[in-house]
């Protein structure tokens, strides 16, 4: 065995939800697993997308050999614009992976600049040191692959997001032998998706939905509308091969529906038989029992093509009394509101609704694998040591306890954090140290624009208390304030604005009268003392605690 | 039968969640039924909590006769301050009711001078001309009552919350009988609990988390943390009971926990053994298998006790390696994020965390009734009109379909919405028009304090793009600009304040120069050029919006 360390550094994704990002290190050289974004939560007001600090990927940017993506979807791919920006290094990826990439990147301008190479299942690859063997694996969307990454110290399974679909709707199986070759060698580490570990028993295949959508498509006597994620293209799939069956023309409404769809077909995943598929602007033509409406939207998202038609006000999609809509995918937690109130207003129009309510056959299934999955690619892959990533921190324990048990299987578990050093030798492993890791917060538009900690803070604050700013004219040359100090407010509320102004008025002034010459000719005193003064007193007779922010006008 | 009219008018609660308010009418006498509140959404930027706009009321206010009350949660109760701040007409509810009641009213300064009556399941009384029969019923919390309202044209049935518990921990049974009979004679309406109506089956009873409790109980060996909603008397109760079987002190931890104990106590709810419960002070002197401690926070509230003990900041609530969290309670959509993050750090405290996750005997149960119970209530009261309350619009038309379908339990299924008319009269029942409604905005503190719209509405424009704040100093005898303008700006984001407040500044200036000076003389023609000229430069620059608010100092 040679000697030296093989350092796996997860940049994020373990102990959060999303931005998926993992570093590989032996040596020089270092490769990247992923490059994912995360949705932000409410509390970081104005922000688009969180990406993950790659600071210690920019520190050692002459190491850096590649990227490798395991599928398409945001928590893997979104960060991608943020990553190449800052350092241009080939992307590895599956085609329809690729395609997914090439729009993300066409969006940034980074596509002319950026070094792409198709990859796939089966076919191994070489990126410095480390020899690469995609897996086809099954999830929610297609031609994702598992990796197998051989270190000088052993091989690396990653398995990626996937679930074990015994029947994927495009019939290309989970490679179940990949994954028992390795295991009858020997795996260095496993490192597996943790996201449904709280599930018992098995993740139902995608094709236990075709149940739910051919009663649907029985039963609906007027216009169907149906709306899942725009990944989900084994559920566009088998909308449009209902749609054909059933004698219904499919009109495709929202652009991230408009453009899946058409990678897809590109592709070859799906197939449009001629006339099939008609511009939305033809709905208002055609008979409601012949038309079936794919739609965007289904997290209630205010812009969306479904929340616009849930409340009259989309061009081509309308819905009216006696329609069916159908929502194909599950409620993301934090979107329940959104989600709920479309679909109320969806019910006040008098359609109908079809929802995930856990009755059966189900209307959604799940892309990952739930604890029985889990434990088969445990007993299959027999790993040295087992890593769990992909899930927050109760995610990764539940999943590194299922593993502990499974003695004669695991080696041992070992629970990681982004940010920590795990570190490989000829010994063993254990953790050596942290690299800094963190979020960055993007602003929409373009994407220079990182929104720093402090503005985020000052947002907060303002969105629950306002803002309070006392503003003085003082001379310049005989240092004399020149006015009333002026109050302006705002986001504060309104009952304060009576005699609370004029109080402050007085506690500026008082405050101006109790300073020196000397503290008045320094702007940076005088403003902490009047901050300090206002925000005391404002306190005291609201109870509140605006933005505080004296302005000093030099005239 | 008499002439005349009764108007049903709900005021919220009818596709909203939570601020429980009916008005009931005959002629010129009206009672209220439940005053609730509502937790605002996160959108709500810095309000604490929300009540019903209560316009109709004070229109009325001559003829308002009293509220009653169904029970003590907060989406029946939260909105009496307000009410009676307003009002103070008679309050009528059970003794354990009243006793959350009234510290509630004192709490606002409002208990001295309200009239509250206490009113007991199975005994009628009169307000103005209706006589009204409180009906026992169970729930989550005790001494809950359904309301049959016997009005000059017949019996409501107001169900309040329930479920139908055939094993109540207080033994006080679900009065089915008293339903029977009004079911036997006539009853004109059935005023009937939405929340739960999209669940098949039955809502198990309150005993099958005693399950669950001793199986936890039995395999403890440290420290044992209970969290469940301070109102949940039946958890508080069984978790006592249990701690005495398996000989451990108890410790209540947490304002809410330790106000509810103390009522539910004074009322003979529970029964604390000498020397079962010490003080949170004693817990650091007990062994930790001897202890088990009754914590509130089950919602990941930041300034909880379990929050804070999971990030070990409590005084007395220290959580170690090998202790076990119990959270009793749901999840209430919106609050899954704090709460996995609480557990999140329980996970890493080492602790072992018992929460809802679908496992089986549960850790927790609802509080109101699943789909076969509330057909069981439509079956023993069989009402000519049925109404659907407390719900969202979803959960509301999902309950009318199912009451829709019950033929010969039900003549006719109604949809109203918080706002509402609804008349009777002895040819029938209609929609008649519509009152104001509306959600009033309270922030913390007193009560007078309602945020007003355009406060709210500033506030979500500062959260998500800041501001920015061109400031003049103009000379009021002369009409000049005294000094450069200022820029300030707060909430924007940084990578703007490079060249773009000189770019300001300059788009400032021009405004200036390009306007009469007349226009510099009527400061509203000058600040709303300048504002307008600003936000078309920003936009253009940065693809933002920040609020743009001008200011004038007169020097």
């Amino acid at each position: 065995m040679p000697l030296g360390k093989l350092h796996i550094i997860p940049l994020g994704g373990l102990g959060e939800f999303g931005m998926n990002c993992m570093a590989v290190r032996w040596g020089d050289d270092i490769i990247v697993i992923d490059a994912g974004l995360m949705f932000p939560e409410a509390e970081l007001l104005g922000v688009d997308i969180v990406v993950p600090d790659l600071t210690y990927l920019l520190e050692n940017r002459e190491h850096v050999r590649g990227v490798v993506i395991t599928h398409g979807h945001e928590d893997h791919i979104g960060g991608l614009p943020y990553l190449l920006s800052e350092l241009n290094v080939p992307v590895y990826a599956t085609e329809f992976t690729l395609a997914y990439i090439e729009n993300k990147l066409e969006e940034h301008g980074l596509l002319e600049k950026a070094v792409l190479n198709e990859i796939q299942p089966n076919q191994r690859f070489r990126v410095g040191p480390f020899t690469i063997h995609p897996i086809q694996v099954t999830h929610s969307l297609v031609d994702c692959v598992a990796l197998a990454i051989h270190t000088p110290l052993g091989v690396l399974v990653h398995t990626g997001d996937f679930k074990v679909d015994p029947t994927p709707t495009d019939n290309r199986l989970f490679d179940l032998h990949a994954f028992a070759e390795y295991g009858k060698e020997r795996v260095l580490a496993l490192f597996q998706d943790s996201t449904n570990v709280e599930r018992p028993g098995y993740t139902p295949s995608e094709r236990a939905v075709r149940r739910k959508f051919d009663e649907v498509f029985a039963r609906t006597e007027r216009r169907l509308f149906i709306s899942c994620f725009s990944s989900s293209i084994h559920r566009i799939k088998l909308a449009l091969e209902l749609a054909y069956e059933y004698n219904r023309k499919v009109a495709l409404v929202g652009r991230s529906m408009m453009e899946s769809s058409e990678i897809a077909q590109d592709l070859g995943y799906i197939e449009l038989p001629a006339g099939l598929v008609v511009h939305p602007g033809e709905l208002k033509n055609l008979p409601p029992e012949r038309s079936c409406v794919l739609i965007s939207g289904t997290q209630g998202e205010p812009m969306s093509a479904l929340s616009r038609a849930a409340v009259e006000n989309h061009k081509h999609a309308r819905i009216e009394r006696g329609d069916t809509v159908v929502l194909s995918s599950r409620i993301i937690p934090g979107n329940e509101k959104a989600i709920y109130r479309m679909i109320d207003h969806l019910y006040r129009r008098e359609a109908y609704v079809i929802y995930e309510d856990g009755s059966s056959p189900p209307v959604h299934v799940s892309g990952h694998a739930s604890q029985e999955e889990l434990k088969l690619i445990i007993n299959l892959v027999k790993p040295r040591y087992f890593i769990p990533i992909h899930g927050e921190y109760r995610q990764l324990k539940r999943h590194g306890d299922l593993a502990a048990s499974m003695h004669g299987a695991v080696g041992q578990v070992l629970m990681l954090e982004s940010g920590d050093i795990l570190e490989f030798d000829e010994l063993g492993a254990r953790k050596a140290g942290k690299v800094p890791v963190g979020r960055v917060c993007i602003d929409s538009g373009s994407l220079g624009e990182v929104v720093e900690d402090l503005v985020i803070r000052d947002r907060r604050h303002l969105s629950e208390d306002g803002i309070v700013l006392p503003i003085l004219a003082i001379n310049k040359l005989t240092g004399r304030v020149e006015s009333t100090p002026e109050i302006v407010t705002r986001g504060f509320a309104a009952a304060a604005e009576d005699g609370l102004l004029d109080q402050a008025r007085q506690t500026v002034m008082q405050t101006l009268e109790l300073s020196s010459e000397e503290e008045k000719r320094d702007y940076g005193v005088i403003k902490e003392k009047i901050r300090q003064d206002l925000k005391r007193m404002i306190a005291k007779s609201t109870q509140r605690r605006p933005l505080v922010m004296p302005v000093i006008l030099e005239i």
